[in-house]
């Protein structure tokens, strides 16, 4: 098997956890190994540090799947992770369940399975092969995922990953393909076309949020960046009075305004045709005020390079939001950016607040559900931030 | 009105909203105000900052309660806060319940009283008054805290501030002196003798965490330093087969023991007097494993200067319970040192975890209960850290 030795001074991350071998770290390959290969990853005195699959051309060649020197990297290997990955989420979300059959089965270096993430959508699995080493070994891993999960039809998503020598387009490698994702989340009934889903997913990792929001909504609630309307929903079937839902994409509140109506919340939930930047400082003009307000936004800072420009929009953006808050309401505000850390994002949070000259008290900080866990030692798997704030 | 004008480079943080004016920050005082007289902080040119109570022997001699320059400190400012106080935990908490009635009516900054600290135990309220400022006006407190709570017994806790110039006795303000403070949280029904909870409370601060292991405890449960078992109990109504709690205080355990009885969860939960330090090792030794075990030490590090100490104890303790955890089981670590941040407390863990030659995945990290809601720019309030941990 191919052999990876880390350079002096390179070997502290991975021991101490750390799921990620850089190229600089490496000093030497021995043994050839090909893109997707098993390969050992050693400290430079020879010391076993763990195994994983080789990406020659990535920036980080070698994602660690096991440390235990005796365990074989074959298929049996993988097959077992998947199946111990879907008996935590059993465990964890209490499944099969007729609330929820929505879920996140495999979540990468969460499951050390890193370059693997599969979403199941009721029925159907929807697959992401993000490495060379994942990708090969995609039939097997299609057939375990029916296995586990009962879903009758498995998705590989598109995925452009050059330096994996990935290119693909979205393949169905099991069942029938679907129109749209059907699934329930705590009850309510989603319907979600492909095309609306095909980029994005549908965020499965603000579950618990969702239900936070449920609990505590009351009156007028605003959501911004609404997407399908996964916050704003959940409003309307907690106290609130009268939701209001924007995003910019006219595919994602159409399919968000079906949805509401399948689930008898039309008459409480509106879907408008925004885009936040824009709507916001209208809204803040003509002295609207809601009793909640949620920010979603996309991910504002992609890597640590973006950190200053999107540190500067999240207090923007908080600024606004905190300015369309009624005195004692709600300001639910989210970044799911890890390059933005949650001491980061409290602290721009709170440089917009005081902007808007408003004080904010913190409820609570929710974070991604259980079935997005990842690794302690892996900060950057860990990107949800989600606050409550009173503001006052 | 007494003014405390503040030196230049010293008044961004209180700018920023934290609610602390340290005595090193403070340029001159005018007026000769009195302890607990109300005072105006203005910055080097006179602006307006906030006010409060003045504390002149305190390391922190003001601390804000109000930043709106035309709001009067008088008696009524108070009453307005503690009746927000008890509307805010009615709301979050959906008061009145009848599963549950213990809770923090007032945590101190998070309520802009700072100094003054309530917890609701059923009929039972006891104040603490940490301020000179809010113990001077502990009759009208008494007074709103029956009224809003509706508790017929109001406490005054013992309260040793030099500082603040407070010596006190516990008192009983209110109402008639209980034997034991009987409440229920998420129906569980509680009896704490008061000589239990004279010095420490109960640990509100808890409740969702409890109810999340309640949630996904299952097999066999070590609770660690578990005081009146809150975690183990909340373990043995959820799907755990045998609990195990461990503490140091005879009393602490002789009342869980009482209350799992009561409870008629007795068959499932034993209560063992053992000094954890000692206890764990032993376990280690003999080779026992547990499905989960809940870790929820004392305050390691009162302040930054315990950091180091506290850090090796955390790395020591989390070392040990990794151990007694069997293969994917559950390990849930508690900290309540303010000054050991998340981010330090999760290096501190997985230090630990690693020591054991095991692998800690991150399922949730969860904090303090909404009715400890502290300021957003009020580190020293987030105090809670408890972290769920799947150990491979």
């Amino acid at each position: 098997m191919g052999t990876v030795i880390l350079r002096p001074g390179h070997v502290q991350p991975v021991h101490a956890g750390h799921p990620w071998v850089y190229a600089q770290a490496v000093a030497r390959v021995d043994g050839a190994p090909g893109a997707g290969d098993p390969v050992r990853v050693l400290d430079p005195h020879g010391n076993y540090l763990g195994s994983g699959f080789w990406s020659p051309k990535s920036a980080i060649p070698v994602r660690i799947v096991t440390r235990a020197p005796e365990e074989r990297l074959d298929e049996a290997a993988i097959l077992r992770r998947i199946e111990r990955g879907a008996n935590f989420r059993r465990a964890a979300l209490d499944l099969p369940s007729s609330a929820t059959d929505g879920y996140r089965l495999i979540n990468a270096e969460g499951d050390d399975l890193p370059g693997l993430v599969v979403d199941v959508y009721g029925s159907v699995a929807v697959a992401q092969f993000r490495t060379a080493g994942m990708k090969r070994r995609e039939e097997i891993i299609a057939a375990e995922i029916r296995r586990v999960s009962g879903a009758q039809t498995v998705i590989a998503a598109a995925a452009k990953v050059p330096a994996e020598g990935l290119a693909d387009e979205e393949r169905v490698l099991r069942g029938d393909p679907p129109d749209a994702l059907i699934f329930r989340e705590r009850g309510l009934e989603w319907r979600i076309p492909r095309s609306v889903t095909q980029k994005t997913g549908y965020y499965f990792d603000q579950r618990d949020n969702r239900a936070s929001l449920e609990k505590w909504a009351s009156g007028r609630v605003l959501d911004v960046y609404s997407f399908v309307g996964g916050m704003g929903l959940a409003a309307a079937r907690g106290r609130a009075d009268e939701v209001t839902c924007i995003d910019s994409s006219a595919l994602a509140i159409a399919t968000g305004a079906a949805v509401a109506e399948h689930n008898g919340l039309a008459a409480k939930v509106r879907f408008e045709k925004f885009d936040a930047k824009r709507r916001l400082p209208e809204l803040v003009a003509r002295g609207d005020r809601y009793d909640v307000v949620v920010l979603d936004p996309p991910k504002l800072a992609p890597t640590r390079k973006h950190f200053d420009s999107a540190r500067r929009a999240y207090v923007q953006l908080n600024r606004l939001g905190a300015q369309l808050v009624a005195r004692g309401g709600l300001l639910v505000t989210c970044s799911c950016s890890a390059a933005m850390r949650p001491s980061d994002f409290v602290r721009a949070v709170n440089e917009g607040v005081r902007a808007a000259r408003r004080d904010a008290i913190l409820v609570a900080l929710g974070g991604q559900a259980p079935d997005h866990a990842t690794p302690l030692a892996f900060s950057e798997g860990r990107y949800l931030k989600t606050l409550f704030l009173r503001v006052e």
